[in-house]
């Protein structure tokens, strides 16, 4: 919590660990600059960054010059406000940032909700969408992303509920989409966070899952044009199938 | 398989053990009155019934009449039409009909698919919703039910797809809701059901949940009121937290 110095020391190995492995597309945790658990507006602020042009974000548009994206999470200050961001960087250029719209917990005392819907953005040839932690509980945001076309949904976290595992491998199935859940570990302040990241498949496969405890990198080689395949029966394409006008009251603004 | 009289015999006598047990809410499977593998339209109109005309119907308005709940899939004819339909009796009476709106497979060949939100309606004081089968797979149909104040959505099934199951345990989570979902067993004609039926309550715990191939009654005493808790976090309302405006493309029609 806090250590700014400290996180870009522990980020830029990750990421020179996933240069030597050739990890092409990189998920870091939600907050990965600041820590999570703040005490106050102020102490959120002293632990934000300029995206794309603070310290943190440069460190990571390096990593992504190689022919490389990578998404985090950033503690982020436009201006006078706060967001709790996701920033997308390929080959060195600023993709997509997002505020996070599902604000958890006590967020809402320090950050302002996002108020667009969540981006999708190209990338190699590939559509990669972006949602934060608990952006799982509302069905309607991975629903978004793969109507918008991702194909991938790259999902920075700080979990501390049980749910989010289980219900990602129901957002893949759903939406036939790749899920990759990057989750913090241990305890900070008064929260303690259950790590277990994975990656979930189109077809609800977990194709990777970490233990609760596990630190480090963990990949997967996946196609994510196989996320374009949306039938799930000879007869059913999850999307086609939707039917908007019974749905009307999903999107009232009481 | 069409055996009309043979499902009947075989539902009295489920009616009769509910009755023995005090079963106070009973769900049966999809189509129950007619079997689920048709070969042609003609086939299933020979199956269907008129809903509460019908012999099954009236089967059912029976059992329900000692202050009873039932819910039931039938292959329901209307006019001309045929719908694959859920029917809630009780205290005697219909009390809702909902007609199916995601059609499954080749069921489109038979079937007209709804054209209605499914609906709510009031039983002992508490709020019922009805989906019926595949529409698990689009989470739309889960959330409006529970903007319509449903506290448990009863849920009979034909379920041929694994991810039904675990999905409902997400459709609970994010909704904070019940869900009972009564599954078939066994083999007809070209397909295998998966069986599994269960009950799963608003934290997602999985209340009752028997085997791929247990056929007969089950049960679990619940309090429906429990899903009136819609705080997932001491901060966070599961329908409050809900961002309309920036779902709108859900409802886009195409």
């Amino acid at each position: 919590m806090g250590d700014l110095a400290g996180n870009m020391r522990k980020v830029e190995s990750l990421l020179g660990s996933a240069k030597v492995n050739g990890v092409d597309v990189l998920v870091l945790p939600e907050l990965a600059n600041s820590g999570y658990v703040f005490n106050s507006r102020d102490e959120a602020i002293g632990l934000s960054e300029e995206v794309p042009a603070g310290p943190f974000s440069k460190l990571l548009q390096t990593f992504s010059k190689q022919d490389r994206l990578v998404v985090s999470g950033i503690c982020e200050r436009e201006g006078t406000n706060l967001y709790n961001s996701a920033a997308a960087l390929g080959n060195g250029k600023l993709l997509a940032t997002y505020h996070k719209v599902h604000l958890f917990n006590r967020e809402g005392e320090w950050f302002l909700p996002g108020d667009k819907e969540p981006p999708v953005f190209e990338y190699g040839g590939f559509k990669f969408g972006l949602m934060i932690c608990f952006d799982w509980a509302f069905p309607e945001m991975a629903r978004v992303l793969t109507l918008k076309g991702a194909q991938v949904i790259l999902h920075p976290a700080n979990l501390v509920l049980p749910y989010c595992q289980n219900a990602m491998i129901t957002r893949s199935v759903e939406n036939r989409v790749f899920t990759a859940t990057a989750n913090r570990i241990g305890r900070e302040r008064s929260m303690t966070f259950s790590g277990v990241s994975q990656v979930t498949s189109p077809r609800g496969e977990v194709l990777v899952r970490v233990g609760a405890m596990d630190e480090g990198l963990f990949w997967v080689d996946v196609n994510p044009s196989d996320a374009d395949d949306k039938m799930i029966t000879e007869y059913n394409h999850v999307l086609n199938d939707r039917r908007p006008m019974i749905y009307k009251r999903l999107t009232r603004v009481s």
